[in-house]
């Protein structure tokens, strides 16, 4: 009882996370990087500080009983450091890292005998060339940190390519590995609710379109067949007992043939997971905090055949899905949930789901709630 | 875009509309009693102040486009000068009143022909004695302000238990009334939205079952015969119409021989109504917020065949139901909201609503979850 919850980071994904707190009476306090990041304007007294200080991640330590994100994009030398002056960290360092790193993670889950793409790390142009020319172009370059959305991932067609792009990367920094690409028929994602001691439970697959190198739309359950659904979540359990995530994680996965790979991990709740607020009997926000609490995890189960959720998008012409919304809302049996964003065109602004018989009935609900939403203009 | 809803008042009703405000993209403000009042725990910049203040209320009133109520115990004069300012309150003064008045809102439902008991005002004892000779023992004296939860109601059986009744009232000057005793067969509550334009939406009929004065638990929809229903609803809608309610309204009614009756009304989110967080399209809360900012309402369809909500009441030994929920939730499919109070022997600290097939399936499920929140013992 009484406890508070820390969460770093004052995105959507804390936004709603508060919302699960409330009904809970869990405290949720945020470390946001300006009062008015999405958390900080609906939570009480957010605390304002940047991970890039230690200094301000340890005193916002000071004020919490357990920590976890809203994202990953912190140095994982203070995420040790934190840990060893006796901070409570969901997901730990040790797992935490694995999100943040890709070439540790691929080297991590192949080792484990889980299956990742072909992948090597790419120290200059010819590594890339000579992955190439190994496994067929075009290969995928990815940032081994920082990438998100669709940032930090070039797909390449040929060495000139390559070349540039490795060039480009090296100038700034960056670090890179290339991956085969794989010819995909679905993209899915497991969601995965983890205990620290060790109590699993995973959510119905969720199947993803992608839009930009960002996640567009999800249908609940994934339009695959029932053997490969069952290594897809097969898989996610499997991955989060070998990285030993705790709270919620996602798996990003390809399906290829009737083969699962691993694209992303995320430790954290995850946008696959919104539909969860409605369609789900524990919400991905509920199970996270019961997880990093150590409490008993809540039913994964779905409350509807079938669930969707669409995006809603800053439209092009700059315009604010918000004015929209006093004559759209409840159309169709929709829930819309905005989070506090100003508009920009193609950011996150929210999204919309949608319960139904089916899925494509659920799909097609969704989206045109959107169109009505971003004023049907092209997003 | 961007508008401040001020809600007067910091318990769980404005708590629960905060986390239908942050979906929204709403901006939420509460006025609270203190720090600790349960909506002032999970909001930002909560302004703490009396509702006896005008002063308090008019400075919070600056702050806010709209103003709403989590409560109706606020001196009308005060709402009517808030009024005279220009501020915009929903519901306005005039029917606000009504939900405060129970003398004057006998009067004017039924001077619009809507059937409520037969009633007098009670000056001195006599009067009471008088009402009950011509209307049988025993017969009902209820404040005619202030009254909630059972407080403010006395059954009394003969004249002399009038006579006591009258004399302590008229001791601490509570004003009455007198009502003839409806003999019941069920409780049922209309839940209606209604924007300031007149368009009402009602919520399928609820079953409620008072213990103690108290709503305790309630079904939807409810076990009454279809024209009764229908009866009951048209009656709510009447209501709101007739008063020029405005947000989400409740009208407790009673049901005796088929024919219905006003017991109580609320204009404000509602016990009554919590249920529709999951059961419903569209909860009360979320149309309280569209009504009182002119939106167009949310349709208030049911999501599920039927929906049932049991309070979490503090524990006779004082012991404190939040312990109980790491081990807990989760449950059949329950979903819990706890409301952030101390724990005290007979306290409302929250609510554990269950969807299902059926209105005695979902009402046992959330009987069962409330008795391991509250350690099984008796509340």
């Amino acid at each position: 009882v009484g406890q508070t919850v820390g969460m770093i980071g004052g995105g959507q994904l804390a936004r709603m996370t508060h919302q699960a707190a409330i009904a809970l009476d869990i405290k949720l306090r945020v470390l946001a990087a300006a009062p008015a990041d999405s958390a900080a304007q609906v939570t009480p007294d957010a605390a304002v500080g940047s991970v890039d200080s230690y200094e301000d991640l340890a005193a916002f330590a000071e004020s919490c009983d357990v920590l976890t994100f809203d994202h990953e994009v912190i140095d994982p030398a203070f995420l040790a450091k934190l840990h060893e002056h006796g901070h409570v960290l969901h997901p730990a360092p040790h797992a935490n890292l694995l999100a943040q790193d890709k070439l540790e993670q691929r080297r991590r889950l192949a080792a484990a005998g889980l299956p990742v793409p072909a992948h090597r790390p790419v120290e200059e142009p010819a590594d890339a060339v000579a992955f190439g020319e190994a496994h067929g172009w075009p290969l995928v370059l990815k940032a081994v940190r920082g990438g998100y959305d669709g940032r930090g991932v070039w797909v390449v067609d040929d060495p000139d390519d390559a070349r540039r792009v490795v060039h480009a990367a090296r100038a700034d920094g960056t670090r890179l590995l290339a991956e085969a690409h794989v010819a995909l028929d679905r993209e899915v994602a497991v969601l995965v609710a983890r205990s620290p001691g060790g109590a699993a439970l995973a959510y119905p697959l969720i199947e993803t379109v992608q839009r930009d190198g960002m996640l567009h739309e999800l249908v609940v359950p994934a339009r695959v067949p029932a053997p490969t659904a069952s290594a897809a979540v097969a898989l996610g359990l499997a991955i989060a007992e070998e990285i030993d995530a705790t709270g919620v994680m996602a798996a990003e996965l390809f399906v290829s043939g009737g083969e699962v790979s691993v694209n992303e991990l995320a430790l954290r709740p995850h946008n696959s997971g919104h539909w969860t607020i409605e369609g789900a009997t524990t919400s991905q926000f509920d199970n996270h905090l019961r997880a990093v609490l150590g409490w008993e995890l809540g039913p994964t189960t779905m409350v509807a055949p079938a669930a969707a959720t669409a995006n809603i998008i800053g439209p092009a012409d700059g315009s604010d899905p918000r004015a929209a919304l006093p004559g759209v809302s409840g159309l169709e049996g929709a829930r819309v949930h905005l989070y506090g964003k100003q508009p920009r065109p193609g950011r996150k602004l929210g999204h919309v789901t949608v319960l139904g018989e089916d899925t494509e009935q659920a799909l097609e609900r969704a989206r045109a709630v959107v169109a009505r939403v971003t004023g049907d203009k092209e997003t």
